[in-house]
């Protein structure tokens, strides 16, 4: 049995559960800002959204895979087929769906775009990196660029002619970003001679577009060290003409292409900017040392776009995998084990391939209501804008504090799902003939890039938790309480929830043992215990997410015809809901036990007693 | 910083800790049958082969994986330097270290081949599968095999002149092995016609050796149904004159290749039995429908390999991870996380890169430890062979019911170990330059491979812990009883050996509820926990070794001088115990209540409810 490589499916029902069903959606459509919205262009815009990922995108994927990139005379070259396929996001406007209109964008909710990204990633991982980066790249310049960068840079970027990238890591600056030397010297015409080595950039350099647009972290001269004396520059591959068109060459030269595990089809280069002291770069902004915090609204951006990758490559792995188990026999019902002759039944009847299968789907579709809570949440800001402070505060706040655990939940759960995925297929799942190798090879780097899930960890508890004064934690918690005091007596999810009352009470403490490890001076423990915090702020929330989906879907089920597809779906919701919230929700208290214990091993081990070689 | 990838190290000192501190190898040796080995012949025997391992083998490792095998003319051909490798293993002597002398053997301690197998595979995972297969497979015809089998077959094979495979899997016969139809017709002269398909052949052909005999698993015409009607047979792909030359061709066709994720170096061959009517194959012994008892015999042999492939790659992996965190200088301490001038410091001084090697650590040593105390069981019952029939029971018990534990805990945590170790390295870990994604890679089919982890664990739970009336679990149970009331009480360890009897009384218990399973009627819940169970089982087991082990460690560190490379060794081994016993052991009573939670999502949902697509 083989399968089509190129088949990308998504799950639209789920989708559309989680805007009107759960999330409300409607509450926000069909006026300002989203007067063009209603259903259903939001239910069409899906469908062929769909359809592009399935036959534009999808039938790249394993090509892009195979041939990856080639760096040929210091350029960039992309597998076959993804000059065209950029070119085709772009005409199509999905790209800029929910920018404003004067930008060429269609004023689309934020989460609309996020399903539209999922599946996009899905089909094509590698690829979306190219057109993702460019419009976090644009977002910064729109932002924070000046009236002359906006009107040389915007519209070409927005229109997918040029492309853009994030130029932080050096290599010797890795995590420790503050650490970064490439240099800025400032020129008497206003602009600044960029001098550097940049690592890991994605995408630092493609033939899809005519010009690429480098947004660089760099020190200049006599700043101040570390993160606050990094300012940001507009570094174009090619120099830019007063009339907008392109000019002589930058100075910025492509010197390496990684060779990775995974993401073949996505360039990660090493840049040298000014190696000939020709690279000029444009301040972002008119202050200098303002680099960071400019920086840190296209990394929030790319982190939860890290977390859409995770779900993106998790739901279509998930969805062979149960393809697979449906087509697949091996082996007779349990209930025969005994007797040699009983007929072979498709996988799917194995308990374990169940097991599999539902912790798969349980958390593809958690952390998708993770995601959808996320942008609904920006929506509902953006609704609110200069109507009411407070909400939007409060709306702002659920976005910085989900974002480092969509990005670190999802993908440490994309590759753990990946693992299941391959797991489902046995022998096949570990040969090319199959998606789910690629996949697993695709997804791992979602935990490392765009600052470690570690990284998430600390921004967690050492920024996030405590903002505001903790107000935006506080509400996390308060409207999960909520949840769990008006359902915990439901007949059906009743255990459920109170296993979740307990899991809440947990992350309560621990995030008050948190604080107290920062006030008396035990602050080692707070990296020790970051990501497993994390963990306990994830799948408690994920926990509540499914709960209250099943919750829904319960009372949804009782009007609908038994046997009938949406029986069958709100079902399949409930049981999902089960499942987590007695196999994972557990793990919390427990992970607040472990963080209680006072273990110190990992602290006090001499560094020699690793090992003895 | 770049790392040469062919370094392959080994922490010899843990392994003289294993061998003659914790399970008291000396009890054994310069006494029959192991006269000719005393504690200077096992050192040396360790430090040679640790240096075959680095010199000879480490450096094909990267070159097996980036040119890797092809398939030309219906020919296998192995990666640059593999045949040399080969002729330099046999030479050696490496590869029958624990055979009897009359074949060749130095009749060493199982115990001692397995590390020497642990380096050799560490530096070498790929290359090693051709030797692993072709010793396991000469075991199985000179176990089973009539006179004349032996006279043609097993001299040659163990000499590395020929090579050796098995034959189980078949397109629609994968876990499921009863279902093969590989068929097997009498011929006069007493030889069978063997015809049909095998897949997913480890060293299905090579050219390393002269010869290949392939055992192959087959159904002589009218025997019975699944895995009882099916026979063994010995299928040379050129066929041995009776003077043991070689002659015709035996109609054994590779009539593919798989591309696999990882383990390149490793050809894994679709084989074509007979194609041409002209396959002949030699009944293994001289009875019919014997051949999954017997076979089994290498499955066993193989799954303990595969248990040592895993903990080979972890530590090799765990290993690498450590020297870059040592060299690796990135950010500066916790303790000046507001002091941007703050001087750098290698990240093994960051608390998360410490809890990571750690837990690298503890299962690396934990595995290692549940290894070599199921080689011992061989070793001690092999002693007491024909002196005391009792223990001999004892200590074989004791090997059945860890083999599927070695091979699943062993390999599963061998690609969480190789995670783990990628994390450590962040961006580099993801590249080719590092040796980790090729660790990752090649250590993923370990979970599959040689019976699934499922397949494990049903092992256990339906096969290994019923055996004998229960009688091998209830001594394992009992002997850890033991060390719990011996040590309950200890000054440093009393609180964890006190986690450990929680681990032990959970265990018990959930044993007892999957008898009750059995016997009830709710037989689907075995399988739907039976992984768990296994986890809990090995978790509890590797807890109960490493706390052994820091106990000795601590009674052994008194008599150190304070900061010496003992005195650091020991304390590695007790800071190693304290940290699994903390984060690991509290999993076990967790697993159980989730086991008795009586959670049956999995096995309700119905199948059209997984996904609506």
């Amino acid at each position: 049995m083989s399968q089509p490589q190129n088949h990308y499916k998504a799950d639209l029902r789920d989708f559309e559960f989680l805007l009107f069903e759960q999330f409300r959606l409607d509450e926000l459509l069909s006026k300002p800002p989203f007067e063009n919205w209603g259903r259903d262009e939001v239910r069409m815009a899906l469908e062929e959204s769909c359809e592009f990922a399935q036959k534009v995108l999808g039938p790249l994927n394993v090509v892009g895979d195979r041939v990856g990139c080639k760096l040929e005379n210091g350029r960039v070259i992309t597998p076959p087929g993804f000059k065209e396929a950029w070119k085709a996001l772009f005409e199509a406007g999905w790209r800029v769906l929910s920018e404003r209109e004067e930008v060429g964008g269609q004023g689309a909710p934020h989460t609309l775009q996020a399903l539209v990204e999922e599946m996009f990633s899905g089909a094509n991982c590698a690829f979306m990196t190219y057109p993702g980066l460019a419009i976090g790249a644009v977002h910064l310049i729109d932002t924070f660029g000046t009236p002359e960068l906006k009107r040389l840079f915007v519209p070409k970027m927005y229109g997918g002619k040029w492309g853009g990238t994030m130029c932080l890591t050096e290599p010797q600056a890795g995590s420790d970003v503050g650490a970064a030397t490439t240099s800025a010297r400032r020129n008497p015409d206003g602009t600044y001679s960029i001098k550097g080595t940049k690592i890991f950039i994605t995408g630092g350099d493609h033939d899809c577009a005519e010009n690429i647009v480098h947004l660089v972290l760099a020190r200049v001269e006599g700043a101040p060290p570390g993160t606050k004396g990094l300012s940001l520059f507009v570094v174009p591959k090619i120099r830019v003409n007063p009339d907008g068109s392109l000019g002589e060459p930058n100075d910025v030269k492509v010197i390496g292409l990684e060779h990775k595990m995974g993401l073949h089809g996505s360039a990660t280069c090493v840049l040298q900017f000014g190696e000939e002291d020709r690279c000029i770069g444009y301040l972002c902004g008119t202050k200098e040392n303002e680099g960071i915090r400019q920086m840190f609204q296209m990394m929030n951006y790319a982190r939860i776009g890290v977390g859409v990758q995770g779900l993106a490559v998790a739901s279509a792995a998930y969805l062979c995998a149960l393809d697979y188990a449906k087509e697949r026999k091996q082996g007779s019902s349990v209930k025969e084990w005994k007797n040699p002759l009983a007929p072979r039944v498709p996988i799917i009847e194995h308990p374990d391939i169940r097991r599999m299968l539902l912790e798969m789907k349980s958390k593809v579709e958690g952390i998708r209501a993770l995601i959808v809570k996320l942008t609904m949440h920006q929506d509902r800001a953006r609704v609110l804008q200069g109507k009411d402070d407070d909400k939007v505060a409060y709306h702002l706040g659920q976005v910085d504090l989900l974002t480092p655990i969509v990005k670190a939940y999802g993908s440490e759960q994309a590759f753990r799902i990946c693992e299941l995925a391959m797991q489902v297929y046995g022998g096949a799942g570990y040969i090319r003939d199959y998606p789910i190798e690629q996949y697993m090879r695709d997804s791992r780097v979602f935990s490392i890039y765009e600052g470690t899930n570690h990284i998430q960890a600390l921004d967690l508890v050492g920024r996030k938790l405590t903002q505001d004064g903790g107000r935006h934690a506080q509400a996390f918690i308060s409207d999960m309480s909520r949840f769990i005091e008006e359902n915990g007596r439901h007949p059906v999810f009743g255990q459920a929830i109170r296993t979740l009352g307990q899991a809440k009470e947990a992350l309560a403490n621990s995030a008050f043992q948190l604080l107290q490890w920062f006030q008396s001076g035990e602050i080692e423990r707070v990296p020790l215990h970051a990501n497993r915090f994390l963990e306990m702020m994830s799948e408690t929330a994920v926990g509540w997410l499914l709960l209250d989906a099943a919750i829904i879907a319960d009372e949804a089920q009782q009007k609908c015809e038994k046997g009938s597809r949406d029986w069958a779906f709100y079902e399949g919701k409930k049981q999902a809901a089960l499942f987590f919230a007695s196999t994972f929700l557990p793990e919390v208290p427990l992970k607040a036990q472990i963080m209680a214990s006072g273990d110190r091993s990992a602290l006090e081990i001499p560094v020699e007693s690793f090992a003895m070689v």
